[in-house]
């Protein structure tokens, strides 16, 4: 799919020099830019709104930053990099000696050229980071440094990109993924690009089931968009996480929090379907991402994340070296594809109940008496159409989905999707 | 057991060469017959009842048919074998080319002595059955052939067999036979036979549990019978089917459709008890006989079959080879006697509750309590006769059946069946 | 620790020469001196009371017995030993010649030189009790022997020691042993001895739940005791028997009815803080002691067992053998460690609710984020102080206990305890 991939590179190229946080206009216009592929809804919550256990902070907002030498020439510059600055670092001139900038300094000696990145939301404070081949370089014990960040703190307002796609019923699913990061690649630039292109495509598709779309500050913002949306949120039983997905790595998934879920099983199988048989599997962990939130006692979303470099498993996470190179738009349309193929799963995983329950149903009547029944080649492994349409019938008693059903009947879902929407169309099934 | 096997012997060749289908009189007259045994109440549903999903069809009834061909000789003929016409032929006098006919002939070229079975219940039609080698002996590509079957479908009735069993209690075993099928042996005169002289043994003796034993067509019958008695079906946890238990192949047991249930179980320990170790396990299928109709949503009985070559099993299935030379007396005999072990296991296996169930009862007060200890003979294992009381005690509570305190015991059920009904008279236990 | 096991010794030599029954003055005066130790109440229950099944007997005391042969010499003498009268045995003065004595004297021919322990609670009869190797010295046939017992069964009631232990909370625990032997060391004099030092223990401590102790003649007055305190006995859910915890043998637990009961796990669990590797473990059995009544179907209750030298495990039980030589205070000591030790897990196995259950906590508001995270040892195998926390808040919802949510995690229970309570502190959990 060379089309998609084009696009994806060049929403990666548009999207990455924009500096993000929990807050601030760089947040907005990355939502602006994602608003060009899919009809996001944009919400603002206001500073200072309780939401759970936490409050919305200021909204940040940075100009400029720099650190100049005596000789006033800039050794550090946010204009060359926006991990230059510690995010939410509050704004500072001054002049000051090695000894007493040193602590407002970040770097990392294990990955001398990378440039660290570093918040300080809820502690107000400031600083830089730098590599550290940088630091060797430019400072000195006795030298005196200009430091200067032309940052903003205000009563403003946190905000969410928001999209519901309306499918056949109800029951939603959720995807989220978030946009707070300023310009790292892989985690996560490539979550939000992924989450726009499969949002575009569920809004393609026809679904059974409605999607509820979310790009969220990490979370603060998934807090906040659960306490704003809590009686929805709680009624919503599987989604995903969308995070690190274009990386040069092994593929996986993180589980979710309960392990024999219908969600693990279907990452599993589709897999198995694109013939990936070599992967990742990442049990939950009380670490991770906005699953924290949603999988917390009063929402027990399972949330599951396919991943490509899971965060924490390269060197290059959370510095500068997480860049373009680094990832590939073919890795993200690959993992697009994946989560594709997932929810396309998820979205058929109906249940049924079957409209006569008593007896079976006289299969002639309704057109699928084969009369020739030497003739039927086998639909999955010895049984044929017929057999599994006998099947449903007796499964489908409006408690277990057909994802449930294919693992009594040991067999692959894909051929009961089939055939339970075709006896939905003769009034033999009903959604349930 | 000679007089028993004589007495069944008797019935398979008065019961052979009537004509049964799902309607008309070889039914009617194979349920009198069984009368002899049973006092069966014949039951008549009417032609265009609607029984859920299904109608009952019109009667048929079948004087002769015969095919003539140029020199007038009956080349095939009903008078010797009801097989020779398909099941629910409509009437045809006519003469006709091979090549016209030879749509209406049925015969196995696998089998070539072989008549085969056909039927046409639902789909107006007429047809013969052959053997492959009558087929090549007799027809000519350029004769004419006179065709007459002298039948008839009236507005009539569909006949079913019912005996109810008042045990001492209200819970009901359900014992259900197909009587559809023509000159069959295997499958399936046996089935009804065996039941009768099944329902006679459990008339003789007093049973705890009450049973319904029915004689119907397959499937139609079944269905007819559930729509026309719900309630008590739905009430009705556990049953038997009972088919294809006269052939000399390897005894066997088709596992009900939650395959730890009770039924199942019972039947591996008559085996045991037998000792039958080498047996087939068939397990729940979709496919099958009338436990596709009581295994429904609507009733979810346990239905199991003890059979003795199952039907699919022997090649002779459904021809005219499955005939008397095929069976014998003394296999349904000995098929008999495992119905009737297993029931009697099902008829003990009680869910009693413990009067006292605060504390210990004072075993000297009810005349258990052994002061001899030492000269206790072991009832099970290491278990003597108060320890298994004491289990009992202990165990029964009103939600366990015996089968399932066993299980909790790890030991058979038959020492607990003596006992629990000792504890019962002494008013220690009662029924739950 | 040397003053406990002095002490211990103390009070087992004090008691051992006391003659108790399931009734009398000796049991009255057992608990006398164990009130030295706990502020035990005690309870009479009159002779004649109902209790369930039973009823209580008269109340038997004794002053002496003996038998003289023809030279008036005692050849047997309740003074020397309480164990050489049967217990219950009414009173006897008579003179008869060997063969008429011979049905009212027990001895064991396999342990000659022991005195064997008999009782006849509930049928009138009288016995005396004597070493085989006396028997054989002193019993000639021709000889007339004066056999007298100064006993009394009178209306009068059964004595029963309770100690009830305020907690935090109003859930109880159960601690019980028996004082119905007379001087019989391991089983069960060792038991009341360790109860009394253990509910010291529990008294000194400030206990999250609240104890339930009790000092009761064995099977009657656990009945007694249920049908007095039915209302609070069905509300416990977990407790022990205290038995034979002072022989020379391997240290071992009988198993709670509920094999994955917490209180077997808190046991095995102690066992292995105690690097105690090699010990017994007794599946729970309808035999035993007063777990019969606690276990039985209107309580209930999960009663273990830690044991050394179970009874039936050692030759000398339920004789003259299992003597002060036969224990050692040490032994006791060690068991009640392992009481004690057990006790405080179970203690602190609260079940807790998250007051923030919708998405996280803001851990640095509460003073729990750990910003310097590589600095964190870890508190179990991988995990540090603020994973633990994270997966508490997770679990903890208010229908686990710490015990049930360290099986999820895969990890001893004791850092829950610590973390919980003081998540408790800062309101984050509740108990629920």
């Amino acid at each position: 799919m060379p089309d998609i991939v084009s696009e994806i590179a060049s929403y990666l190229r548009r999207l990455f020099p924009i500096c993000r946080s929990i807050t601030g206009e760089g947040n907005r216009e990355t939502l602006r830019i994602l608003q060009e592929l899919v009809p996001l809804k944009v919400l603002e919550y206001p500073s200072g709104q309780k939401v759970y256990d936490w409050t919305i902070p200021r909204e940040w907002n940075i100009r400029d930053a720099w650190i100049k030498n005596a000789s006033g020439e800039k050794i550090v510059d946010f204009q060359r990099s926006n991990l230059h600055v510690v995010s939410y670092s509050i704004p500072v001139h001054a002049r000051m000696k090695k000894r007493d900038l040193v602590e407002h300094l970040h770097f990392r000696e294990d990955l001398p050229s990378a440039i660290p990145y570093r918040t300080t939301y809820y502690k107000e404070n400031w600083g830089f980071c730098l590599s550290h081949d940088d630091y060797m370089k430019h400072f000195r014990d006795d030298e005196t440094y200009e430091v200067f960040i032309d940052s903003e703190l205000k009563q403003g307002s946190l905000s969410v990109g928001e999209l519901t796609i309306k499918g056949r019923t109800d029951k939603e699913y959720l995807i989220s993924t978030y946009i707070c990061h300023p310009s790292l690649a892989n985690d996560n630039l490539t979550g939000p690009v992924l989450t726009a292109f499969l949002a575009r495509e569920l809004l393609r598709e026809k679904t059974n089931f409605s999607y509820r779309v979310v790009f969220v500050p990490e979370t603060i913002g998934a807090i906040a968009y659960c306490a704003n949306n809590e009686e929805a949120m709680k009624r919503i039983g599987t989604g995903f996480v969308v995070s690190s997905v274009g990386g040069p790595g092994k593929v996986g998934y993180r589980q979710s929090w309960q392990k024999d879920s219908v969600v693990n099983s279907v990452i599993e199988e589709t897999f198995r379907e694109k013939g990936i048989t070599d992967y990742k599997v990442y049990p939950f962990d009380i670490h991770g991402s906005d699953e924290r939130q949603y999988s917390s006692q009063g929402f027990r979303i399972n949330i599951a994340s396919i991943n490509k470099d899971r965060f924490y498993d390269y060197p290059y996470y959370h510095t500068s070296l997480d860049d373009l190179d680094f990832v590939s738009a073919e890795n993200v349309a690959f993992c697009l594809d994946l989560h594709v193929a997932a929810l396309r799963s998820l979205d058929r995983n109906i249940v049924y109940r079957n409209l006569s329950p008593n007896c079976e149903v006289m299969l002639s009547k309704h057109g699928l008496y084969e009369t020739t029944g030497g003739g039927q080649l086998p639909v999955f492994g010895t049984r044929n159409r017929q057999d599994l349409i006998l099947w449903l019938l007796f499964h489908c008693d409006g408690t277990k989905s057909l994802w449930e059903i294919s693992r009594l009947l040991d067999m692959p879902v894909g051929p009961l999707f089939d055939l339970a929407e075709e006896l939905a169309k003769r009034n033999l099934l009903v959604e349930s």
